[in-house]
């Protein structure tokens, strides 16, 4: 689906952590599709959602070296000569990061900080993009919210991605690494992990809707929230790694729709043709980590990176429901 | 010198982390001569302040126990029948955050994470106060910084010491916890880590005139710092832990005075009647990391804690130098 010209990448050395998976895979297929010479970094976390198809069809090469990016001595000599280093690698699961804090923690600041460390150490000179979650702001206190917003995270898995993008930003301002970092909103499209419903309500959506099962809406569903297409995220990403300016900023990636919950679900069903709708209450445990409406301003991201989503969720999601019914075992 | 009645804690179970350091020790003291059954944790981890002699001379027994607040089989037990639990273990210097990040991250953000873990499982009914800093806020981008500016630390430190206090505070809103902290402003005071210049401007101003040694201003020394004697330190802890309506909540600790760094140097070296001035060029390693000019907002502290800070910094010197010149030996 994707069309955006990557040709800048053509020839270019790029690693991709966390390549495995749902963001880094669509990144490194079409950087690789775009003469990249790309390596994917990928620990193969369970529940993570990295999976070896994600990478399988590409029409270019793509190496892989199974590692955490936390670990220097194996990651070193991969990102050493790189040009581009897009590090995508994360744990996002809001409830399991509950459940065992410091796992999450380790998973997604301490490995992000030793990465950082090993980067200043063995190349200094790559452009390095992080993705960050719009969770990091916590229940927004005005809408849109914009890059200046608190940050105030209401999960340990917030607290974990939130130190792990100002590590980056530190790095940038400190060290002189060339970091940027986007935050971005809920994010939906092929190669996602759709087990268990905790990789947001997107994914746990689209799997519910593909097995005709009812999709779950808590309390009323009337909360809205922007939806990004992973190509749009893949756009964004390959442009903060070409603009020049982005080095120690953050920026939002927002998408101007922001259909209530209940509209995304049935958005998701008619695009299914399957599929429907029940309400319960809310559970308590996802309750008290809820964070109610949210939609960011990517005025910023519009600004500095020329970027704008170009899918709308009923599109993205006829493209993502076609994805999975070609490959439905894959990801049940 | 602290004169303020801490009766309510008379027979309370009472237990302090970090308390063989700076704050941990007088806090310790304290609540022990008012008659609270206080155990110390402390990892005496080297450099950070941590000293058996600390306990020196106090009026009332108080039990210790070597353990680092993260290893839950050690610290299980001693906090699991406590009342009041005063989190104030962590490292506390700028420059080896950025040394050595990861060690940095794992003292004071994994640590008090597993420390939260074990809370709610032994004994999720006790206070816990926890002591932030106001690092959390980096450059400040108004004054007085009030607890609603953003937070945006320039250091790896206050990278790790906010998610430690945003893990409290999620703790008290998702789990029940009765948890706050508190952004401590600089800190001076008996029983501080005087050796090298890695933890704060204080001491080291203070090492410098008690050796009759030119104490170094970077830049032209006009920068301005709130600084707080550790006896209204005490008073705020332990105000905060009798606060019914300080759960979920955080409160800066400042000053009202707010002197430059040469009129802090000034004060020192007139309450010492020695040392001297010297003013040199902002070493690039400190400057990366420097916030300029800091004064606190602390009216939430008043309305909350009906806290005012009572020492000023002139006669807290006194005070502070009196303590150092009787036992120099156990500082240098």
């Amino acid at each position: 689906m994707l069309e955006h010209d990557l040709s800048a990448f053509s020839g270019a050395r790029c690693v991709v952590t966390g390549g495995l998976g749902f963001i880094g895979s669509n990144l490194a297929r079409a950087l690789a599709e775009a003469g990249a010479v790309v390596v994917v970094v990928d620990a193969l976390v369970p529940q993570h959602g990295g999976d070896h198809r994600n990478l399988q069809g590409c029409g270019a090469p793509v190496d892989v070296v199974l590692a955490d990016i936390g670990d220097a001595q194996a990651v070193a000599p991969v990102v050493a000569r790189a040009e581009y280093v897009f590090n995508v690698a994360g744990q996002v699961s809001h409830l399991a990061s509950m459940e065992d804090p410091v796992r999450d923690l380790d998973l997604n600041a301490r490995s992000n900080l030793a990465f950082l460390e090993t980067m200043r150490k063995v190349n200094p000179d790559a452009v390095i993009v992080h993705t960050s979650t719009r969770q990091v702001y916590g229940r927004p206190r005005y809408l849109p919210v914009d890059e200046e917003h608190p940050t105030t995270p209401v999960d340990v898995n917030g607290i974990s991605k939130l130190a792990a993008e100002q590590a980056h930003l530190i790095y940038a301002r400190t060290h002189g690494l060339r970091a940027c970092a986007l935050r971005l909103t809920n994010v939906y499209g092929p190669r996602q992990r759709l087990r268990g419903d905790d990789s947001g309500f997107l994914p746990s959506f689209v799997r519910r809707a593909l097995l005709d099962e009812p999709i779950t809406l808590y309390g009323d569903g009337l909360q809205f929230r922007d939806c990004l297409h992973v190509d749009d995220v893949v756009v964004a990403i390959t442009a903060a790694a070409l603009c020049t300016h982005a080095t120690g900023e953050v920026f939002n990636l927002g998408h101007p729709e922001y259909p209530s919950l209940r509209e995304v679900a049935g958005i998701i069903i008619d695009a299914a043709g399957s599929g429907s709708l029940v309400t319960v209450d809310w559970p308590p445990e996802r309750k008290r980590i809820d964070i109610g409406s949210y939609r960011g301003d990517a005025s910023k991201a519009k600004q500095f990176l020329d970027w704008v989503p170009v899918v709308n969720l009923a599109e993205g999601m006829v493209d993502t429901l076609s994805y999975y019914r070609r490959h439905l075992s894959w990801y049940l």
